[in-house]
This record gives C-alpha cells, structure tokens and sequence, in this order.
C-alpha cells in the first residue's frame, strides 16, 4: 500500500510556504539564505543583486528549482510572487528599500543599522508606526536578540528569576578591527559596533533615559586617525534606576569576546563565551584549558540569524512581532548619537527616547 | 535581468540528490527524516512501517510532494527510484533488512545493534564483508562517533595532542530506566547500553583483548527480577596496554550523563555534560550554576544524528566510509557478551576481535 | 644524644622577632592579631584599645607569655619593646596615631583609608614623605593587592602575558548594606567602598588622568535618604589610554562578589569569585552548580590580610616597602572625591595625582 | 593601665598545650612539624632523627626555645614531657614505634602504610584494638580525609544531599613516577599508591566486600621490569552494593590528578583539580584556561596535614578519633593484596574487612 502526501495548501495561499525576496548576496545576504533554505515553511524566491553573478550563486546554493537572480532590487519587492522581504544591501539603501516594502504591503527584515543618520531615519518613523498599526511587520536584524543563550538569559530575567533587573553587563569586543576603508564609512565605534549592544541593552532596559560615554584610543593608529575610538565604556542608566555597563574594544585576542551578565536583587545570571565543542585540555603547558572562542559573528551567531529569520516568518504569518523592530532601531541609533555627544564633551548626556 | 537556476543534473543520477528510504517512522525514524529533510543533497522517497499511519505522518511532516508512505520495507529496499536505504525499525529485523540491503545493492545505515544474538550477526558476515570489498555501504548507527565534542576530542587524540592514548574513561548513565517491557527483551545492560560504550572504546582502541566487568544491582528490583544489571564498570585492555573503564547507571538525577576523558603521556583531553544553553546563575541558594544538562539521547546527540547521515551520504556518493560499519556493530557485541561472561563469572574474559 | 635550639638573637634586635603593638581590638583588629601569631619571626606585644576588655580578649587568644593590654594606643606605639605598629582603631584615629609612629620613628602599617577628608590627609604627606626616603615604611591596608589570585593576575600582567594592559574590569558587590549607622558615617560609597577599587585600578593603572562616576540609587531608601548611592559604575583612564571600569553594588545576593580581569593585545587574564571548597553538585535541579561565594572580606581576604602583614613584616625587616604606601591611600582618596563630583555633576573630572 | 595574660593552666596539664614528640624529620615530618607550629594548643617538644642534623634543622625552624632534638626515637616517645607522638619516619619502623607508643600510653598519629606485610600488621592488631577501647588515639595518617574539598563532598553525602551513595569514582595520577630505588621497596603500586585511594574508598564505603583490579603497563620499563604496574582499574562493591572505581597512573603530564567524585539517586557531587590561583588565562593560542594543578602532594594537601593534626590534637585532648585509626590502616592494606591478587589472577577476590 502506498499513498502519496498532498500538500494542504499552495504556495503563497496564506498557508503556504512564505516566498521571500532576498536583497543582498554579500556574506551577510548568503546566511539569510541558507536561515531561509533551513527554515520549514519558506523557499528562498528571488536575490537581487547588483553584482549579479553574486546573486545567482546564493539562487543556485540555496535556491530550489524557482528561484531567481535579479539585479533590481525593487523589482523583487515588487513583485507579485513574493510575501516578504529581507533586505542585506548595504547600510545606506536600507531607508529607500524599507520605504519600497511599506509601499508594495510586504512584511520587511532589515539588517542593523536603519541609517547612520539620525534626520533619514525619522523621516521614515512615522510611515513604519503607521506600518505597526496596521500589522505590518517591519523587524530589524539585530541578531543578538536571538542567540539562544542570550535569550534564554532575557528569558529568566524576565520570568523574575533575579527580581527586578538592576545591572546589565555587556562586554563586546572584536576579534581585530575593520579595514580601513571600512572605518572612514562606518559611522564610528558607537553607531557601528555598540550599536548591536545598545540594542541589547533596551532588550532589557527599553526606557534608558542617560547615556555616559567615555570614547578610548588604545592601540589603532588608523582608527585615531579617522577621529574614532578603538574602545569605549558606557554606562547606560533606566528610568527605572537600571545600570547598563558597556565594554567595547575593536581587538581581542582571543576571539570574538561577547559576555552578558545581569544582577538583580536575587542573583545574578551570565553568558560566557561560546566555543565550538566542550573538548577540554590538561598538559603540563596550563592547567584545564577551553577550546577556542568562536571567531567572529558568523559563527557566534549561526543560529542566532535562524531563529531571527524564523521570528520574522512567524510574524509574516500573523503572529506578533516579537522581536526588535523599527522604533529600536530607531533608539539604538539616538543612543549612539548621544554616545558620541557624551564622548566629546565628557558629560552625561540624557535622552527621551519616545519623543 | 532576471535569470532561473538550472540544477546541473537530474534526480537520480549519481551527482542528484540521494533518495532515502526509510524503514520505520518510530522516535528515532523521526530523526533520521528530520535529518533527512535538512541535508543538501538528499531527498526521503519513501518511509516504510506497518503502521502506515505512522509513515504517513513523518511523509507529512519531512516529505517533498514526492515522498510516498508504504507499509512494506522490502517494496521500499527494492524501489527502482530509492538510492539508499535508513534502518530504524526494531533490532529483530534488522539481520533481514541488511541482507535484503545487500541483494539489492542499497547502501544501507542501519541502527544499533546488528542483533542481540551473536550467530545470527555472524551469519551475514561475511556478505556484508564482500560487500564492503565492493564498495557497498553498510554503515552502523554509532552515534556517539558524531558528536562534534567526542569528534573533536578524537581528531586531537588522533593528532598527537596527548602522545599515545593511554587512558580512557567513559561515563554514561542515563536519565532513568526504560520501562519493564523494554527491559525484559533488552538483551541486559551490555548488549542494551554499555554496547553504545563498547563502540566508543573501539573507536580509540579498536583492537580490545581483555573485558573485566562487574555488573552491579543498586536501586532497581525491576531490573534485578529481571536477572539484569541497573550499572556496571567495565575495564577493556587493548593490545597495546591501554585501558578504557566505563561506568554506566540506568539512572542519574541531573539528567542524561555523558563524558569521556582521554589521557595519555602528553595530557589529558576531556568532554562534559553539554546543556542548552551557557547560561550561568549565582544566587543566595548556591554557587555559580549552570544550567541543565540535556535530557536524553535525542536532544545530546541531535546534532551527531545529522553528522551521521550525512556521513553516510558522502559514503553513497562514494567516498570511503568513515564511520562504524558492520565489523564494528559485531564487535560491540562481542564485548558486549565477554562482559556478561566476565561479570557473571567474576574473571576476566580475553576476546579476539578478529577471529 | 639531646641539644636544644639557640635563638640565634635576642628578640627586639633587627635580626629577632619584630615585636608589634596592635592598636584595635574590633573585628579587623582580630584578623591582624590572628596573622602577627601565625608569622614566623613576629610576636604581638601589646593590644591597645579603649575597650580594654576587647584588648585582654585578643591578648588571651593570640599573645604569648609576654604580650600585654592597654587602654593607651600612644603608649603602645612608643614603648621600647615594640618595634612596629598595627592601626586597626576607627578611621578618625588614623592620622594621630600614623603621626605617632612617625614620631617614634616606628614602622606602621595602618588600616584603610588614611582618613575621609583629603585635607587632613594631605596635612601628613609631606611627613609621610620624608619618612618613606628615610627608609620608615609606612604602610597601607589596602587588602586587596595581597590576594593570592589578584597578585597572581598581577604578576602576570606586569610580566607582558598579555602586552600592555588596556582594559581593566573590577567586579564588586557587597552582600548586604552596612546598617544605617554606619552609612550615616561612611564618607558615602565612593570614599567607602570604591575606594578599594580605585586602589586596585592604580595598582595596575598608578596614573589615573580622568574619572567618570556614575552614582546609581537602585535599592536602598536608607541609603537614598542619606544622599548616598547604592551602587555606582566608575570609569578611569590612565595617562597611557588604559581604561578601569568599576562596577559596584552594596548588595549582592550570592555573596561576595569580588572579581577582576585585564585585557590586552595578547589575551585576557580574569579572576572569578572564590568558594570555601570546589565541590560541585549536578542534580534534578539545576545543572553542575559550585560552592557558594565566600561570605564577605574576612573569608575572601583572609590570605590576603596574612600576605600584607608578612609583606609590612619584610619591610620592617628592612626590604622595600612594595605594598601601598601613605600616597596610594591619599591617591585613592583623592579619586574618590573626583568620583563624588562627577557623579554629582555629570561630567567627567581630570585628576593630576602627583600634585 | 596595662595587664598581662596569665595562662590559664600549665603545660602539660590536659588543659595546657599539648607537647608533642615528633620521629622523623624528612619531608612529610617537616610538614608535620610546620603543622605542629602553626596549630593553636600545640607545641613542638623533641624531634627525633637517627641523622640527628635534619632534626636540628626542624627544631630550629619549628621549634620554641625548649625544643629538643635527639637521635633517639624511643626516648622521645618515652620522654615524660612528651604528650603525644607524631611518628614520620620510614615504613618499616612503624610497627615498633607504635606498639612503644602504646607500651608508654601515648597518643600516636603514624603516618601511612601501618606495614607493608599484613602479618606484622597483624600482630598488633589486638593491642591497637584495647587501647581504642581504653580511650588511646591511635590515628593513621591518610590525609586526604582531611582535604576540605573531599571532606565537604564526604559531609554533604552523609548529609543525604545524593541519596545513599552508589557509585564513587576516584581519579589517582601521579605527576611521574618514583625513582627506581623507591619503585624496589615500596610494595608495588597497590600498597604505595593505591592505598590512598583504598582509604578514600572505605571512608564512604567501610565494608568492601569484593576487589577486581586490573594492573596495567603502559610506559615505564623500569617499573615493569619490577614486576609492578605503572597503572591500574580497580573496582570494588561494598555490602551494600554500592561501587568504587578507581583509576591510577603513576604520570600525568598536567601534574597531580585527584580528583572524586560520588553518585547517588539524588544527584552527583564532585571535587576536581585543585590550582594555586583562580587566575584564567585566554588568549589566541587557546581559549579560557585555568591555573596548573598543582604539582604534587605537599602542595595539594598543605591544607590537610594541618587538619590531619589538629584533628589528632582534639582526639589527645579527649575528643573521639573521627580519623582513620589503626583497623582503617588494615583494611587499606588488605584490600591492597586483594588487588595484587586479582590483578594476576584476573578475578574478583572477596574480601572480609572485620574477619
């Protein structure tokens, strides 16, 4: 006996499989297509790219027999045979591209940062508040929120494991820094790389009121030139009298360093970090020794990207957005502005984040 | 410009994706189609069990619009349109479904173990020995081979990192005894769990000459009405002097307990529990604790049970099987017996693997 | 055949036991009495204390035949048979009788901190500093410097483990408020509490240029009615670019929480809490959980107050005076005072130490 | 106003310090005697050494002014200020010390082995029994029932906090073997190594009633050529069948492997490596790594010869033994010639501990 399975609905029915449109083939574009080729539920529809041979390399890895390469990016928002779009262009398309999606009704994941300016992003805010109301999702990569011990961290604070949360942790620091190319475009450390942690820091203290930062030129020549820091510490402080202490630097190394500790009344709960596999040594060289930190992003947060892609299809598929959305990309940026501002002028700098 | 992805051949052919046949839709037939459905490369065709009600549910959630749901193992071995065969249904069958394997010419991965009677692995013998000769995959579902930790620890201990092995010490204990009715067709303890041990020893000291056992009756009179063990340690000495000790319990509060530490002349490599998540807590109740370890074999071994199929996988594309193959099933159970001897006789039992 | 030992030399010679008089009985007048009687080559010779109850207790447990009480401590410090001083009297004392040891021309080794008002403080320096070139130690309590695992994490820094230190990371959490009475008096959080990190932070970073405080009122009415801060997040920087963050509550449901890391270009060197034992416990209900935290400084620090009395010892003796001397209390004052200002004010605030 | 101490009772009564006669002043008497010095209630009264410069040397370093040394152990034991008797001299002494001991009514702590020929040991076996009935301390020196760590995990078992203990396992490495001149004449790895570890076993578990050993020769020819093992699995079964495994290298590259751990229905407790300094390193060779173990026994259990005495000390000063006396001393040797024989023999050997 042998009976053949039916599937229940049709793509792109509501029940289908979410087609989606893929902006961006560069490496942050081919993780969200193999999160998508993972994922139960959605097939990977078109990837546009301007560099279009990028492109059909993410369609032929990832893709399934349908899938396109194209190099107009609003022609596959656009386009009729796709529910929903993920956008991994670079940082300075993300406004434009945001605005296509509200425009054409499609739900939007957009990588971290919105903009780096300030005035470009409020110019959107009031169509993506508009976009919430209606139910529109417009969520924002930042993918930390969904790494699962990080998660499983908020999880616990959240269940009043550690009564009310009283002091955040946050020690971030890369491997080594950026090309230099990189630096001159990238918006400085606050609105590049502590952006990620400001957003973890309102995944937990939303309402910060209080940003002091202290700005620090440790070891780059190439950084100090472009008036960056290479590091900085920031002490973030809640309406509610929360502390958010930030510790950033642009080198490490032993790897990708990114630890979370939160302390309330009742104890305290912390991520170490992550390593490939739990093999651990003992030679006559050291005592008990860990493997390696994982290098860089990419691995540190693998599933972290799946889970965030997975939270978006859920909210495509009409759950609530749960995760970080559009007005937190939003804050994540006021509050690196106000970093830079504290920095300079050695003063704390306070915020309203809802104004 | 928009351009389709072509896929370079057809389905079946020997560069297509590998269509599976699964045999048995059970708890762990569920994991192998989850895997299934996750690997680049392969397809499951067809799942077979005589509750069709059960394939046809694993057809639902891991199939294609392609995957056909039968109750009959030998029409699913022998389908024209069914490349390589998974083996998760019950240990007596699985002698029967190997052999019907080899006449078909199927590579095959069958579950642990080949049997619980030693004469009726030996009479296939020396047809799954042929056809291995011939380029044949008959693969045996070790699993604690893939685990990425164990793996990892392997690779090290293979590399040098600890001079020649000299130690072994594997802890298992699982979370709590199986049920009465399971116990009783058992097979015991060593042919039951410690096999699973017996495999991972053979893995670094695949030429075992000596098993010492002491089997041992701590908490369960279920167990013990059953003239069965509910612990055991058991000391393997290998032909080059090496000795592995395993200590094993059918039950342990903190959950599924699984480490193994290798040492030799240049140190000592180590895997521990492996949990969630890193999440750490400090509270007035106790010290710093992690968090729990993983339940059972299904959550430990998740990962290991992907790296397995798709080791197997790179086997039927041909490439040389790497993992536990048919010898290595018979000899898991060859200590499995020489441990009962040894425990019920007190003494020390010598073992030829080769013969 | 019998012979008895000959003290190679007359006790009070520079060669015999150094004969101390301990001023203080209370609580960290006890530790001290505890370590001078374990030291080889030191006697307790005379316990002064208002409270002369208090003196005679302490006499009775750690004294020898010999050792004496007095209600007079400027007694104790000029008597003939006393070649060192031990100040573990309140704070307000401290100035007075380090100021009697200079006139004596006895060594001293006086509790933390010199005293709350820098005034006071910095109308002995110039006597500190002509009996620190004389060759007159005059001593310290700052504890910390002589924990075996911080002077661990020292020694390696200082030794280029991990290149030049750039960021350094103090942990400090209290278990519990000191009662009301005490806050009333304290000098508040900074001049209190942190004052032991900002020690800790010049131990490593001696040059501190900028102070950055941020006050926090997270817990405590009481401590808020007092205009006084529950916990705080400090920022330092050194003249070298290097970064101190102090992070501090006055409570801490674990324990005493009391760690330390450096970072530098080569790796990172950390120091996590202490436990009485290294049990560690797995059951049903939490995962692998260690001993709890030490319970406050007497148990962590006990090593410590043992290894600072032997350093004041070795110094006495005639060696280098390499623990905290009569500047590091009055340094550490004076950034506790600029952290008071930043707090208060919002601004970051330069120190110039070596005015 | 000054007071002086008055002793509250004279030396040598119950209530003055105990004066203690130490045989022996090698390595471990001198670790006795620094214990003997540091200890309250104690004082070192006449140490004794055929090689009569090494306890002048003791006496110097650890003596008071009355301290005397001799050449003569009989003397000292009989000396009539002598209150109790510390015996640290070679194995092959100990029978005759003790029974002098016993002869003259002292208290005696003998260090380990009692013997290593269980017919010497025998013979005085009857009068160790009447003097434990007559109240006589005649305590063992297995010090690592002393250890904090092991006795915290011994506490918590007896506590009930795992349930009854079933499964105890003991990891026993050696940094590197003896000299070839000691490996000659020290009874051979059961009664020289593992009889720490047999002792450890019979702290938790008194009534063994069934050895199974496995001797092992893994790297040393020298020991080989002894007839001896450089290694060795040895299972026991107590009367309540509960197991011990134990797992001895005589090497271990990272240094001195100990490390217990204890299993019950409750949950697992656990003690491992101990290091100077919690001081963890990480850095781009590897990731997080601990302090070395440390190196070897004088080290690992400072802390437990102090306890050892002062746990004596409270027996001689009326308290119950609550160490190991003279029948544990028996028991550890009789089940170290149960595992010769059954490593040779390969089979289980019964043993009878009260016969």
């Amino acid at each position: 006996m042998t009976t053949t399975s039916t599937p229940t609905s049709a793509p792109g029915t509501p029940s289908g499989p979410v087609r989606i449109g893929l902006i961006g083939s560069g490496r942050i574009g081919q993780v969200h297509a193999a999160s998508i080729h993972r994922a139960e539920g959605a097939v990977l529809q078109v990837v546009a790219d301007p560099f279009v041979a990028g492109a059909e390399s993410v369609v032929a890895r990832f893709g399934s027999g349908q899938t396109r390469a194209t190099t107009d990016a609003l022609e596959a928002i656009a386009a009729e045979d796709v529910d929903a779009v993920v956008v991994a262009s670079p940082t300075s398309t993300h406004v434009d591209l945001i605005a296509a999606c509200l425009d054409a009704g499609k739900p939007v994941l957009c990588e971290k940062p919105i903009d780096l300016d300030i005035t470009r992003v409020d110019g959107l805010r009031e169509r993506a508040a508009a976009a919430r109301a209606a139910g529109l999702p417009v969520a924002l990569g930042f993918n930390r929120r969904f790494d699962p011990h990080f998660a499983e961290l908020h999880r616990r604070v959240a269940a009043g494991e550690i009564g009310a949360l009283e002091q955040l942790t946050i020690i971030s620091r890369d491997p080594a820094p950026a090309p230099e190319d990189y630096i001159k475009v990238s918006g400085g450390i606050f609105r590049d790389m502590t952006i990620h942690d400001f957003d973890t820091a309102r995944w937990f203290v939303p309402d910060v009121v209080a940003v002091t930062a202290v700005g620090l030129r440790q070891f780059s020549d190439v950084i100090a030139k472009h008036d960056d820091y290479d590091g900085a510490v920031v002490t973030l402080v809640g309406a509610g009298g929360q502390s958010v202490t930030i510790i950033n630097s642009r080198h490490c190394a032993a790897g990708y360093d990114q630890r979370l500790e939160a302390a309330g009344p009742l104890g305290t709960l912390s991520v170490g970090n992550v390593t490939d596999t739990l093999v651990r040594s003992s030679t006559g060289a050291s005592g008990e020794a860990g493997a390696p930190f994982q290098t860089f992003f990419l691995e540190r947060y693998a599933q972290a990207y799946s889970a965030e892609l997975e939270s978006f299809l859920a909210a495509v598929r009409g759950a609530e957005l749960t995760g970080p959305g559009f007005e937190d990309g939003r804050a994540a940026l006021v509050l690196a502005d106000a970093a830079g501002v504290s920095a300079r002028e050695g003063r704390t700098v306070r915020v309203d984040l809802s104004a």
